[in-house]
C-alpha cells in the first residue's frame, strides 16, 4: 500500500535546518521545496507542462474553494484532484479554515481585522465586517462567498471533503486567529483548535481505513500548530500535537519574515524532529525562504509569485520589477539575462512588456513561469546549499543582491 | 535569396479547388491551410509550442494593431515578428486597411454600419458613427482607438510597416467598402483600391530591394481584391490586380457563406491560377472552410475560433457547444472522444467546465487549443481528401454531422 513518509538527508550545522525528501503516493518531494499555488485545481495561467517546467515537485489546492466550485464530489468523480487537473505528481489541500475564518469570525470576537487578512486588503475587511462566518466548538457556519449559501464545516467534514478531494497530504481543520488576538482569546481558540485536530485524526484514520478496504493508496495528514506569537501556546501547541500521530505539521498563523525567529523556531524546536513541516500561506518572498529553511521548515506555499507575475511585478535577483515600466518596451534583453526559465530563454522584456500592455492573456502565463521558477530554483538552490555546507554564503549573497544593504536585518 | 513560392499539387476534378504547397522563407505551408489569428503578435492565451500543437504552420498579425502597440519599429528592433513573439515559421501581416475602416469612414459615406462591421457589434457601431477615420486618394486619416491620437496611413506608409514588422506575407493596403455601399460609391472605392495597389507594389519592391542590399530574405506581397457582391466589379478588380506583378491575392469584403459560390468563384475563375489566394478575415465555421477551398481559396484567417473559445463556445463534430452548461459539470469524457487535440487527451469536459466558471485563464488556453486544433485539423482533412479524391464524400459525412439536415445548403 503507496503510503507517506519522511527522510532527513542532511542536517546543517547546529541550525535547525535539514534537507530531505517526502515520498507519497505520487512521488517524492526533495524539501526544503516550494509548493505551487493551485488553489482551484488549477495553477493559474499555467499548464501542467508550464507548471513542471518552472521545477515544481508539487501543488496545493484549497478544500474551501473546491467544496464551493466544482464540489468535492466532482474532483472525486473525477479521480481526485491529480486527476482532475492533470497533475501527475504530489499534492497538498489546505484544510480551508483560514479562508473559512477570514471571511469575518476573528473580527466578530473583537479581532484585528487588518490583521488577520494578512494585507488588510479591502476584500477580506469588508467580508469581515459582513460576519459571514461563526464558530462554535462544533465547527464554523459560514456564507458562500459565490451566491452567499449557508455552510458548516467542521473537522469532521472537512476530512470528509480532502478524501474526497484526495490529495496526498492534507491539513487538519483549525482555527486561525488574528496574532493580536487577546490571550484569553487565544487559549480558548487553542484548545478548540487542538480538540478539532483530534476529530480530524479520528475520522481520518478511519477514512484512510476504508482506502485501505478498497486498495486504494492512503492520504497524509498534517496538524496545524497556532498559538499567534506566544512563546508558551505556539510551544503547548507544538507539543500538544507533535505528541499524536500525525504524519507532519503546518505552522499557521505566521505572518511576516521577522516573525520566524521566533515564532518558527519555538514550534519547530519543540515538534518531533522526524516529521515535516510545512509554513502555511507564507514564504515567497526571498527572506522567508532563507529564514524558513534556517529555522526548519521544510516546505512552503504561497500563491504571492502567482499574483505578483499576473500585476507584471517580476522578481529578479536584484529585486523586483514591474515589467509593465515603460523603459522594457525596447528592452530586448530577458527579463533576466542568466535565468533559464522559459520565458527568459525565448522572450524578451520588450515582448513581455508589449503582452501586457495590450492585455494579452499570454502575459500572465510568460510572467508566472518567471516568478514560479524564481521562488521555486531559488528554494532547491538552498537545499544544495545544505548539502554542500555553502548555505550561509549562499544566503549572504543572494539576499545582498536583492535586498541590498536592508539585508542584514535577515542574517 | 530566399524568397516566396507557390507550387499546385493536386487539382480536384474541374473544381477551382487545389493543394499546394506557400514556399516562404521561413519555411512551407501545405494549402489550402488555415492560418491562426495572431492580431497583436500573440496567438491569444497561446504559447508558440502551443500554436504549434495545435497544427498551425503560419499566423497572421495585424499592421494597424502593432503600429499603435508596441510600434513597429519595436518590432523591427526585436528582429521581426517571428523573432519578437517567438515564432519560427511563416507569418502574414494584414494591411490594417480593414480596421482603419471600420473606425468610420464607410460610415461617413452613408455606408451601412451594421454590414461594414460585419456582425454589428455594438464597438464597431460607435467607433463608426464618432467618424474617426477620413479617406481622401492619398491615404486614410484616423484617430487612434487606443488613446485618441491623429493618425494616417497611405499605402506606401503601410508598406514601410509590414517591412518594419517583416512578415513574409504583406497585404495591400485596400479600401474595404460596406457590401451593401451604392454602386457609385463602390466604382470609386474601386478606382482608389487599384491606385493603392500600385503604389503598394512599387514602395514593397523598392523595400525588397533594399532587403536585397542588406542580404535579408524578400518579403511577398498580396494584392487584395474588392468589389463587394457586384460580378463586375469583383472580376473587373480580379482581373487587373491578376496583371500585376503580385505573389499572391488576398480577398477582401466576403462575409457570408452563402456568397462564396458567387463572389468568391467570380474572383479565383478571373485570377491567375498559379498564384495563391487568402480569403481575409473569414472562414472558421465549416461551411466556410469546404466552399472557400472547393471555389479556390488556399489560405484563410479568422479570429472566431479563438474568440469563441474564451467565450466556452467549442466546435465538435456534432456542432458548437456551450461548455459553460451545467450539464458538463459532470462530464468526464474529453469534449469531443475522438478529438486528438492536447484537450482532448489531457482534459474532461468536468475540468474545462469548472475552469471557465471559476473564471480561471486555463480556461481560455484549453478551450483554444482545442478550437484552433478543429478548425485546423478539418483544413487539413480537406487536403487530403482533395488529393485522393475523396472530397465530397468528407465534405457530405463533415457537414451533414455538423449542421445536420440544413448542411444541403452548402452541397
Amino acid at each position: 500500500m503507496a503510503s507517506f513518509s519522511f527522510k532527513i538527508e542532511k542536517r546543517f550545522g547546529d541550525t535547525l535546518a535539514r534537507a530531505g525528501v517526502i515520498s507519497t503516493p505520487h512521488g517524492d518531494i526533495k524539501t526544503p521545496a516550494f509548493i505551487a499555488g493551485g488553489t482551484k485545481a488549477t495553477v493559474k495561467a499555467l499548464t501542467p507542462e508550464q507548471i513542471l517546467s518552472s521545477g515544481a515537485q508539487s501543488v496545493l489546492a484549497n478544500t474551501y474553494h473546491l467544496m464551493l466550485r466544482p464540489g468535492a464530489d466532482i474532483v472525486q468523480q473525477a479521480g481526485g484532484l491529480g486527476k482532475f487537473m492533470n497533475w501527475q505528481l504530489p499534492t497538498f489541500t489546505d484544510s480551508g479554515g483560514f479562508q473559512v475564518f477570514s471571511l469575518g469570525v476573528a473580527y466578530d470576537k473583537g479581532i484585528d481585522a487588518v490583521s488577520h487578512s494578512q494585507k488588510g486588503d479591502k476584500k477580506n475587511a469588508k467580508a469581515t465586517s459582513n460576519q459571514l462566518a461563526k464558530v462554535t466548538d462544533q465547527g464554523v457556519t459560514f456564507k458562500s462567498h459565490i451566491d452567499g449559501s449557508s455552510l458548516s464545516m467542521t473537522p469532521e467534514s472537512s476530512m470528509e471533503l480532502q478524501h474526497l478531494i484526495a490529495a496526498d497530504i492534507h491539513m487538519a481543520f483549525d482555527e486561525c486567529p488574528a496574532p493580536l488576538s487577546e490571550r484569553s482569546y487565544l487559549i480558548d481558540s487553542l484548545t478548540r483548535t487542538h480538540n478539532w485536530a483530534l476529530r480530524c485524526l479520528t475520522r481520518h484514520q478511519e477514512l484512510n481505513d476504508e482506502h485501505v478496504a478498497r486498495n486504494e493508496p492512503l492520504q497524509a495528514l498534517y496538524g496545524v500548530v497556532q498559538g499567534a506569537r506566544h512563546e508558551d501556546l505556539r510551544k503547548q501547541s507544538a507539543s500538544f500535537l507533535g505528541s499524536k500521530d500525525f504524519d507532519g505539521y503546518g505552522i499557521g498563523g505566521v505572518f511576516e519574515p521577522q516573525e520566524i525567529p521566533e515564532v518558527v523556531k519555538w514550534v519547530t524546536e519543540t515538534l518531533p524532529e522526524n516529521k515535516p513541516r510545512h509554513l502555511l500561506g507564507m514564504g515567497a518572498q526571498p527572506a522567508d525562504l532563507f529564514l524558513g529553511v534556517e529555522y526548519g521548515i521544510d516546505t512552503f506555499d504561497c500563491v504571492a509569485p502567482t499574483r505578483q507575475a499576473r500585476n507584471g511585478a517580476l522578481y529578479t535577483k536584484n529585486g523586483r520589477i514591474n515589467i509593465t515600466n515603460a523603459k522594457f518596451a525596447t528592452d530586448f534583453n530577458p527579463i533576466e539575462r542568466d535565468c533559464e526559465c522559459y520565458t527568459c530563454r525565448h522572450y524578451t522584456a520588450a515582448y513581455i512588456n508589449h503582452l501586457f500592455r495590450a492585455d494579452e492573456i499570454l502575459s500572465a502565463t510568460l510572467a508566472t513561469i518567471h516568478n514560479e521558477y524564481f521562488v521555486i530554483s531559488t528554494v532547491d538552490a538552498i537545499r544544495n546549499s545544505l548539502i554542500d555546507d555553502t548555505y550561509y554564503d549562499y544566503k549572504q549573497k543572494f539576499l545582498s543582491a536583492y535586498y541590498g544593504d536592508s539585508y542584514k536585518q535577515f542574517m
